[in-house]
């Protein structure tokens, strides 16, 4: 079993009534400026400002009523508990939400606001699976794991179904990496569209697992980097990831810190939307010279707008 | 002759090639919390980041080659100048921009970024007049004023066409008010659409010229105001705005400085989009009760979003 394109258009249909249909910006003088064309796949706007409440939506009302009826649990950064915790609203099943805490409260808020249920652990990769199993032993929760998990990348696959339709005749799709659900997503969606159409996954340098790995052809493990994207902050892909990454991704390039927070307040001060760091990272990309787009019609995914609007990275407090 | 429902349709074909279609954005939880379903119209992803893209537009595509030759001149506290700045650019004629000496550098940088002379004068409305006025004698140029001039108001109101075509059935509309350019291109669509829509004007308690003047039902005059809302600090409406206003709309409010603030934050913090001060007036009003929308479809006009993301109103720095 892996993940196919019939998957995605299904899950599609499967979460039409939990989703929006996001819209796709763009830019008339950035994109005289980089001679390119750019559509940004506005995912900040979706319903509990993140791509996630795809994924999670289809997981969660893909399981039979057996199996939903203790409810489900998951570990997050933030942005995927959300989304768990409302689809569990949604579907009327318990949410067991487990989340490092360091998590800036503005994703704990919105974990709470949808009635899920928070549970604290350390910052690293062991607690949040150990307090995972152990909260499915004691409750019969299933796990929905934020990206090692077919359902939750046909979910987030279904963006770039609606990005395609809005646009067609891209050439090249970038998209942030966190663990690499989205970019399973994102590219078996693509290439099941155009087998053309180019695939590049972008992660921070300080949380290049990805990158490693995709070079290595196996899976890496690093220490849990404090990027400021700290939706990209995992330690290594998933299981299921690897193979669809090294079958269907062109190329995971990285960029700096630096270049995150520019890319992040260019985008806020020229589309005038607010989004989180981590889904600056493939602007950044752009902008760093490490992805060329000259003559190109290229889509972003920006896939979160929850920031502490007390602390944007650009001001010394 | 005054503004008709036809000259907004003709608006809306002249521009089309040179503006967005702005998508319509939704909260869940917000509509949740107020019982009430809002649609807020994004007119801060307009091009160039204002809906003022559209009356530039339209009065200067309208115009004939003759009196287009010698070029445009308009006064500005800035949007509208960007605004007639970029139109210009795209007519091929020059576009003489006069901008009060105290306009955000972002407005500034916004109308050179089109080619935009820039003449600078002191921040009041005779000084503005005059400064135009005095242009158009030595250059030929054609004043394109920001609200007193039909042509302006239809292409503002194109707004209203598209948001009543993508939100049916929508029981009131809020719009900031300036000059009121913008509200008598919204109460004129949006009534001929269907007569039995609300139509509210919502100013800073700072500058009430217009909320005034609906009650006095005659124009006054009052001190440019130093509301945060930069671009509705308007000494008074225009001649040609009050009998529209009189005519079309059915209530003007007010609300605090402190209300607008609070307003701003919340739009960014849950919709995920930078919008200026002057746009969250119309939340505003709702949020301090000036404006009961209970049970009602509303649609609201978010006019900008062009702000300086160094010196955000909420934090003192």
């Amino acid at each position: 079993m892996s993940l196919q394109f019939s998957d995605i258009t299904a899950a599609r249909a499967r979460i039409a009534p939990h989703i929006k249909r996001t819209p796709v910006l763009t830019n008339e003088a950035l994109d005289a400026e980089l001679d390119a064309q750019l559509f940004f796949k506005c995912e900040n706007l979706q319903a509990m400002g993140a791509f996630k409440a795809r994924g999670a939506a289809n997981a969660i009302f893909a399981l039979s009523d057996a199996d939903a009826a203790h409810g489900v649990v998951t570990h997050s950064s933030g942005n995927h508990g959300a989304a768990v915790a409302r689809a569990a609203q949604r579907r009327g099943i318990p949410g067991y939400i487990v989340m490092p805490n360091n998590a800036p409260q503005t994703k704990v808020r919105n974990v709470e606001s949808y009635r899920g249920k928070v549970v604290f652990c350390a910052p690293t990769m062991t607690a949040r699976e150990e307090t995972c199993a152990r909260i499915a032993a004691e409750t019969g929760a299933v796990l929905v794991h934020p990206f090692d998990n077919y359902d939750v990348m046909a979910g987030q696959g279904t963006a770039t179904l609606e990005l395609l339709e809005d646009t067609p005749g891209l050439d090249l799709i970038l998209c942030p990496v966190g663990g690499g659900g989205l970019l399973c997503g994102t590219a078996v969606a693509a290439k099941g569209v155009r087998r053309a159409i180019r695939i590049v996954g972008v992660e921070p340098e300080l949380g290049d697992d990805v990158a490693q790995s995709f070079r290595a052809k196996k899976r890496i493990t690093i220490p849990t980097a404090p990027t400021i994207a700290d939706g990209l902050r995992t330690s290594s892909t998933g299981e299921k990831n690897l193979p669809l990454i090294l079958k269907h991704v062109d190329d995971v390039v990285t960029v700096s810190e630096d270049a995150i927070v520019a890319a992040m307040r260019e985008i806020w001060e020229r589309l005038k939307i607010v989004i989180e760091p981590s889904c600056a990272v493939p602007f950044a990309a752009i902008r760093a010279g490490k992805v060329d787009v000259t003559g190109k019609k290229v889509g972003l995914i920006l896939t979160g707008g929850n920031v502490d609007l007390d602390q944007l990275p650009w001001q010394k407090l």
